[in-house]
């Protein structure tokens, strides 16, 4: 045993301290499967003061650390290199929920608290926390911080950014800030936990977090609705939000063919409109109460929409069942895709109303490069985000298109840069796409960048080689 | 003409190089005629270029830049010291709306264009932007960046900062970091916005800004309602967010002692119920149509409150001139509090809940300190923030008042630091409160500030005197 791992094991225990293959195995490979890791070891600290003794031991032996919570990362961002030097530091065991405010409307909780534990937490006490995405029934809020997660609330509450209060934050050499205030309003210095929110664990290791609660919504109501394609989606949203306002909750958009792709993966997944459209949105509002009037008040908009000939059919859920099966249809996308095979991702985001151009000139960059290629969209059409991924054309050889990808990837990130747009609007950087940051930002920007990690992180310890690529300067 | 004058003045012409004590003097006073600055020049860049062009010519001359947009802050941030080094850089000649797109719900701004003019703009294209307060008709986008500015829509839109999509930003070495992006999401690294906004100035030069829009709430209902206090207005805002949620737009409080005062000052003010109550929240809920629903709506909630006894009288508005009646109350406050004379003033924020607690024990640590003080208690309940001010005891000598004015302000900043609330919850520390930053700021947080100060701005030329104490490391 080397001094590193004797020096934690005495601090955090030998339990706590994985070094064989079989313990660490579910540390070192992303859920997605395309990210192989080696780690010198996998710790477990039970308590913040147990990261920060652990982060002191492995700033003086110079160790890398890399940061986990859920391991649910869309971009490798929390998957160790294969150099084996790095120490994966699991935040599972801060799973502790410290206190929930129903008079002030915030819960407090540990990183390693399971997004769906929060959610239920809330609910308890008769209060909403409305994050919510596929992975919610294991990434950890922690992560969802690292990562600024989105998800499908997003145009109603904001991304985890706009959710978060106060942070706890174990520094790269083991001091803890202590920022965990529960504050709506507080205009005293510089915006520490914005530069923490969305570092994907390169700037410091968040340990707890103080969250925005909601009044619960008791009053739902979904549509499912046909389209002609992204334009006519972007009118019909522009239209249900000034009839709806603040009551609109999702605005999801699926195009046909990614349809098409949902119902043939996913056994219990049901159409629930006459014939397969060019493109549908699942559109949702919430309220207080009065689920009778909120139904109206979405009858009325898709009136609206169909004598402007901007729905071509629609499918208003009559009960809870109803609106969970759009969802499901909806949810199955990712297990589709995952079905299906390699797919080229991307998740990008561009100025709303530049979204139904960029998919025409997307579409055809891409077919550009590869006739036959197959778009499968999807996505937060009311955020700007799209989830733009591509198949093989029909019996393409898979290396072949594996070939392609970068290429592809070029293209349809060109097609974001000249909307001044993102190449990651809620699945982070990572390991996915850090090489594509010297192309996608500007020279002052990666410096200050580079500058802000240096600062933080003068060794470049933490969570090396992700979110950030190699200065050129230092 | 030294060097400086004569290069500003030959990058920005003559007539915007302001040398006069006359041309000078609307520059060096703040409007609360509280801090009196001098100026080795007071310059009116007219585009950001120029603005660039500016900070290259100071930086080279190591002369400190004030910048200055409405010159409305409420803590001496945009006046220059009494040196006489500095040279004042306003906006306002940064006038110009550059686009906006109601489409996509957004706005971009130069930095110097008054709040009240992009509340106009987005009126005229059929959409909202919620932020206001006392100074919209004199304030300006950059000045409302630079101190994060809250106001009275906060509950429901949040503050500058949640409002705020992209900027542009000029920095210390005249280097212009374009983040002028109208991105919903954007996970692509560190977040630079957020570092600049609230920063007071002290970072960088905000020149320009894309702002979010809103659907237009066509809708509105008020009511003026007593209460026997803060604890019962913080049951009231309880109760009356579960049936309204999104609704709430605004949850105003007052103390029966703050309302006399505005009585006594505002010639046109009215007091809307029977008799001057204990205390008194000025409520207002919005939607986007259905009036009649919305005051239903609230009238319920009013009525709930009644049995609860948590309302002991009420008047709702019946037309928007009544509405208007309500708010000429609260807004009176500012310039009643002018006219009474010098206040001790503290802008707080705390945890919601700890709220009634909070002006219980901060009167009597007050009245411990000097028997007969008046507080004047008011502000933005929901938001967790109070404007506690304390005017002198009958017939007190102002000079003695002034002389316990500081320890009056340290026993209630300390019931604050006992509750982890903020000394600035919208004001921002300017000059006013930089000298209680090591107090009441954790050594490490301050240590961050100085390190990102020093990032930034590394020859301190930034605003110098404001927001950050003077570093004892460095």
């Amino acid at each position: 045993m080397d001094d590193l791992i004797a020096e934690l094991a005495g601090v955090l225990g030998e339990a706590n301290v994985f070094v064989t293959p079989e313990d660490q195995a579910p540390f070192l490979t992303d859920w997605l499967g395309k990210y192989h890791g080696a780690a010198r070891a996998v710790i477990r600290p039970g308590s913040t003061a147990e990261v920060a003794a652990a982060m002191r031991i492995c700033a003086r032996h110079a160790a890398p650390v890399v940061p986990q919570g859920g391991n649910t990362s869309m971009s490798g961002g929390a998957t160790p290199d294969e150099t084996g030097k790095a120490v994966v530091l699991s935040l599972a065991r801060l799973n502790s929920i410290r206190d929930i405010d129903a008079v002030g409307n915030t819960i407090t909780v540990d990183a390693g608290v399971i997004l769906a534990k929060v959610q239920q937490a809330a609910d308890a006490a008769g209060r909403f926390f409305p994050l919510s995405l596929g992975a919610e029934g294991s990434c950890t809020i922690g992560g969802n911080l690292a990562a600024n997660a989105g998800g499908v609330a997003v145009l109603r509450y904001g991304t985890m950014r706009e959710l978060t209060l106060g942070l706890e934050v174990v520094l790269a050499d083991g001091r803890v800030w202590d920022g965990l205030t529960a504050l709506r309003k507080d205009n005293t210095g510089y915006a520490l936990r914005d530069l923490f929110i969305g570092s994907e664990g390169t700037l410091g290791v968040i340990t707890g977090a103080v969250l925005k609660l909601f009044a619960q919504p008791h009053a739902r109501a979904s549509a499912f609705v046909a389209v002609a394609g992204a334009a006519a989606a972007l009118s019909l949203l522009g239209a249900v939000r000034d009839r709806c306002g603040d009551r609109l909750t999702a605005f999801e958009f699926m195009t046909g063919d990614c349809l098409s792709l949902i119902l043939r993966h996913i056994g219990d997944a049901r159409l629930p409109l006459a014939a397969m459209p060019q493109a549908a949105v699942l559109i949702e509002l919430s309220d207080q109460d009065d689920e009778a009037g909120l139904r109206e008040r979405l009858e009325a908009a898709l009136a609206d929409g169909i004598e402007a000939g901007l729905v071509l059919d629609a499918a208003i859920a009559q009960d809870g069942a109803q609106a969970r099966a759009f969802w499901r249809i909806r949810e199955g996308v990712s297990e589709a895709l995952v079905r299906e095979g390699k797919a080229a991702k991307h998740d990008v985001s561009m100025p709303v109303s530049a979204m139904a151009d960029f998919v025409a000139a997307a579409d055809a960059a891409v077919h550009a490069v590869a006739p036959g290629i197959s778009p499968i969209v999807f996505g937060h059409l009311g955020d700007g985000n799209l989830h733009y991924n591509l198949l093989p054309a029909e019996g393409q050889d898979p290396a072949a298109f594996a070939a392609l990808a970068p290429e592809l990837t070029r293209v349809v990130h060109d097609e974001i840069g000249r909307r001044r747009g993102s190449i990651s609007a809620e699945h982070g950087i990572g390991q996915l796409r850090v090489s594509e940051m010297p192309r996608r930002k500007a020279p002052l920007e990666l410096e200050l960048m580079h500058q802000l990690k240096h600062l933080l992180d003068p060794a470049g310890l933490l969570n090396p080689g992700k979110l950030l690529p190699p200065s050129t300067k230092n």
